[in-house]
């Protein structure tokens, strides 16, 4: 398949959508909504949005009804750069090579910003629209799952132990692999999840996916990890080596280089095998995964 | 009836569901469910909870189930006080006569720990056994409603244009009543209008119970101006007369002390005549909004 052309006009999809279920720049507070927006159209590549469709795909569901759903992730992971990037966190200047939310708009607005697209997630995914279209019964545990991946339990405390190991030296694998399945692979498991769910999959397809979710949520991470050492800074759109030179818990840290590489090529072989279930509708899902894991961006 | 003993069981009733609903303070990561729980138990007078709760109950529904919700809004109520004492928004190193949370667990976990305050309230009310309880054709427009009231629209919306206006000289009454009616209005009508539908009222009595919301939620941000005015910094835990200091939009700042207090008095008659199709027990929600107007801390 042509995997470029597919997240292509998959991205285009993804973006007509949040475009439609943001508020308006014009909208009053203006400031809050211009800000929302300035991230969320920061040229993200929607990986999770991309994967929760492909996750409906796969089950033979029907993407528009997962679309919402896709928009809320965006929402939220595009939340959590704008905090992560405030000067109380990880103090970044650019983001994809543009000036970070708080560079544009100041702290405060950045900060609302960000709570305001935390809460524009769930006020989209929680729609009676939506709900009509999915149905209650379906669309509540999608809610459920959404929240736990983005919590304390999920996201923010990815962030939280990752903020706190930042310049230890004793680092275990353990951290790590906590740091990462929570930070990055939270969500990435919860989009493919919900994506199933939202496909109307039975309960065998719907663990068969996650595990496919759980291993590329790692690979991704992992993959990010190598890229920060072996990428340009033109190519990841931040200074190279920033893992590194901040004492960032990281795989390549723990592990060495070349384990490291092992480890994402064992999970992407994992998460091959748990799509064996599927048919050709899985495509997209296995050329992504495959994409992860030796993108060079 | 006895208001100051049925505000302090009422009290302990959502303190208790508090206790019960939030992660355990020794569950990783430890340092942001710390700072979590200290915002939440930081001795504030539940309100809005205790307004659900007797929404619920003036309709006839059952207490417990309104309780979740009821809690989800403290949480929700608490991240946003937590952003906003942060530095870069109102810069606060007290509330309630204790260090704020910032001070106490330093910037980043206090931005962290309002994000997942946020999320842990939609965490709750989308929980599965909340859903059995109430059923998910009732609890998703609940979830619509209380997310709605939180954002860019509502609560985050009076934020911004609240420090947008902050030492402007020229402010109008509409740009106080657009802060007022959001920042703390909208919190405060959705917490009585879902706990009507958690209790299963019909629309007609929704609508009656909304209007009270409206009423009293405006009603008590006008009595919170007042208050800095009149007030002791002993009675209200923070420096009297710091609306004024900032230059803050305030009804006594556009219309007067006499004039609000005019105002005040009139919202309150509107949120009584807004309950007379209701019987005796909507009498502690005719009791909070004597007490509203007319508390003094």
């Amino acid at each position: 398949m042509d995997l470029k052309g597919y997240l292509k006009e998959r991205c285009a999809l993804v973006d007509e959508a949040l475009e439609r279920h943001l508020p308006a720049e014009d909208e009053l507070p203006s400031s809050v909504h211009r800000a929302m927006r300035y991230s969320v159209f920061a040229g993200g590549k929607r990986v999770r949005p991309i994967l929760m469709l492909a996750a409906c795909d796969a089950v033979g569901g029907d993407t528009a009804l997962a679309l919402p759903a896709a928009c809320a992730m965006e929402m939220i992971h595009t939340y959590s750069l704008i905090h992560d990037d405030l000067p109380a966190m990880d103090d970044d200047d650019f983001r994809r090579g543009r000036p970070t939310n708080h560079k544009v708009f100041g702290e405060a607005i950045a900060i609302l910003a960000g709570d305001a697209l935390l809460t524009e997630a769930f006020i989209l995914i929680s729609s009676p629209s939506y709900a009509a279209a999915v149905g209650s019964d379906r669309l509540l545990p999608v809610i459920h799952e959404i929240a736990l991946c983005a919590g304390s339990r999920g996201m923010v405390g990815g962030q939280v132990v990752d903020m706190e190991s930042e310049g230890n030296k004793e680092i275990d694998l353990a951290t790590v692999q906590y740091i990462h399945t929570r930070k990055t692979g939270a969500l990435i498991k919860a989009s493919i999840k919900a994506g199933a769910v939202l496909g109307g999959a039975n309960a065998d397809a719907v663990k068969a996916v996650t595990r496919y979710g759980e291993a590329i949520g790692l690979a991704f991470q992992i993959a990010d990890d190598i890229l920060d050492i072996e990428g340009t800074t033109e190519q990841i759109g931040k200074d190279a080596g920033s893992d590194e030179a901040r004492g960032k818990a990281t795989y390549p840290a723990v592990l060495g280089l070349a384990e490291s590489k092992r480890r994402a090529q064992e999970l992407l072989d994992l998460a091959i095998e748990a799509l064996s279930p599927f048919d050709h509708r899985a495509d997209p899902l296995r050329e992504i995964a495959r994409y992860i894991v030796s993108r060079k961006s």
